[in-house]
């Protein structure tokens, strides 16, 4: 149920041994976060039925599934740096990870105003209409909200208790990790509002808010706890080509996806103004998207019919080819494993080519 | 400018030489916490104008002052165990303390929709109002309090970086006291909202909200830097009183106290429902006080003739009186040196009787 980045082949073999070692620890990956949030909730359940809401929306949430890319990166970053596959301190640091990534999608619907996350509401979303249901004191979208900053400040402590599990050794990549995210986030947010056209700007926040958190630092995280930070320079190369084609993917399945893969709701990126890549291409081709899009009552459909007609998409595949390309030139020459190469040059094109 | 929890006597004695002491590294702690965002800042400032708007943020909130509660006590408590003065690691503790404290006040400015903090606009007021004046893209209100998340969100993330300066010995009460954090502040949210008169419920919030995080754990946080975990019993009873004085002291200073002495606005425990156990003993006594702050035009003024009438403030401050009186007992047979039982009490009593 949560292993697309790995089960998904882009080339149709059967999964080389590499792969099936990352898949076999993302499943303890798994194991581990539920024990985390089950003995979590153990030590709040006699205290009050309220203790535990917080809680249980996180095991909701990590339960629901997810793609699991930062952890499935941070595991093959590991391995292929000769890291012990039986260290439990990598197991802790995918995990720690992915509940870092359960805290920024719950703010993250919140700054989106998004209705559903992983084919459920949206924590925020559900809290309102419980506050509302209920007939509670005050407002029903603030209650909702607070409820939700509240669950994703739990999980991004809970993310650095699963770290401190892990070798000290990952500290510093995990700081900077986490400070770019929420940096990365702050931009994309500003530049939504300023709205303006600047595709340098554009690739500035794919690279912090992507680039770096979802498999640039990842991979470097894993090569730490395996004590190879002299790995760092080519997670680097390799991380931010494919973290940016991984983002343009991202631009293109909110653009034309489909809801039901991608399990929230279509056309966000539209409606919230994000200035992506492939908004910014296409508005420097067509001054006529910036009016359509800043219009309240645009259709997603109208959106995507004058974005086909730039022929902006076709570059974007094209730039995410190249992307994927460079990832692959980056680790050629570097001290890894031919089946370690052959994995992360999979694991490129499988980020590249999801359809959610 | 920020030490009046220690520098304000409850005694009118000169400041003996303990309190020197903690005086003197709080503004170690300041040092620190000002060299940590301005290297942060150095970091940023060559990327984009955009990625340093959330560290200047939080450097104007710990420019700004503040009571320094924590830090506090977490030094003291480091030097009452016998924790070396010219340990870096205490300062770095207590700066995170601090930092956390930065995050919770942030966040919780926006569950209460409040518009000033420490004198000045609140981090979602000022977004908000600069999103309004430059006519951005999108809804005034939610980008404002994104914002405020994000910079929240930074502020808890680099509250754990100066964490990890201190020694890992900090690490298990550091994590137990930032789960409660969030934890109590849903539970105090949702009992807002369900405004259900129950002081069991308002004391357990007290406790684990304030009780724990401004006292308690903060003391077994600097205990624990000086290697001396098995001051934690202790602490706990002194720190479990004195927090629950601290926050009926909060409760106090909210509803009569001068908005000018605390930064903030008058009432606002009023107007957000919250149901602090002054209110929750009040309306026990008084059933029209429920009427009256559920509706939407009540004046801060009526509530206040109304809890007198009640004689609960009154009581309140017998209940004060007698739990600065237990935490003195709490610490009266420790293993602690004459001077430093003596601070702590004069430590509760400041806390206990502050004006802001």
């Amino acid at each position: 149920m949560t292993t697309q980045v790995t089960s998904r082949s882009g080339t149709g073999r059967e999964p080389a041994a590499a792969r099936r070692t990352v898949e076999e620890l993302l499943r303890r990956v798994e194991d581990e976060l539920r024990a985390f949030l089950s003995a979590e909730r153990d030590v709040w359940a006699g205290v009050d039925e309220r203790a535990v809401v917080a809680v249980d929306a996180l095991a909701d949430l990590v339960a629901s599934g997810g793609k699991r890319i930062r952890p499935a990166f941070c595991l093959a970053g590991h391995l292929a740096a000769g890291g012990e596959r039986d260290d439990p301190g990598i197991v802790a640091a995918a995990a720690a990870l992915e509940m870092l990534h359960v805290s920024a999608l719950v703010h993250d619907d919140v700054f989106d105003a998004s209705s559903r996350r992983r084919g459920m509401p949206t924590v925020h979303a559900k809290h309102s209409a419980l506050h509302r249901r209920h007939g509670w004191q005050g407002e029903s979208r603030r209650f909702g909200e607070s409820v939700a900053v509240l669950v994703g400040d739990l999980a991004l402590v809970y993310a650095d208790q699963l770290m401190s599990r892990a070798p000290s050794t990952a500290v510093p990549v995990w700081n900077t990790l986490r400070s770019e995210l929420m940096i990365g986030q702050y931009m994309d947010v500003a530049a939504a509002a300023e709205f303006s056209v600047d595709p340098r700007l554009s690739r500035l926040i794919a690279l912090v808010k992507s680039g770096h958190y979802t498999i640039h630092r990842p991979l470097v995280v894993g090569a730490a706890v395996a004590g190879r930070s002299e790995l760092a320079p080519v997670f680097r190369q390799y991380g931010e080509a494919v973290g940016e084609a991984f983002q343009l993917r991202d631009d293109l399945l909110d653009a034309f996806g489909d809801s039901a893969d991608t399990g929230k709701p279509a056309g966000l990126d539209f409606t919230q103004h994000k200035m992506t890549l492939l908004l910014g291409w296409a508005m420097q081709r067509d001054e006529h998207i910036r009016g359509l899009i800043t219009e309240p009552h645009h259709t997603p459909a109208e959106v995507r019919r004058r974005l086909l007609d730039t022929k902006v998409p076709a570059d974007v595949e094209a730039h995410i080819a190249d992307l994927v390309e460079q990832g692959r030139k980056a680790i050629a020459d570097a001290p890894l494993s031919p089946a370690w190469r052959n994995e992360l040059t999979d694991m490129a094109l499988r980020v590249a080519y999801r359809s959610a």
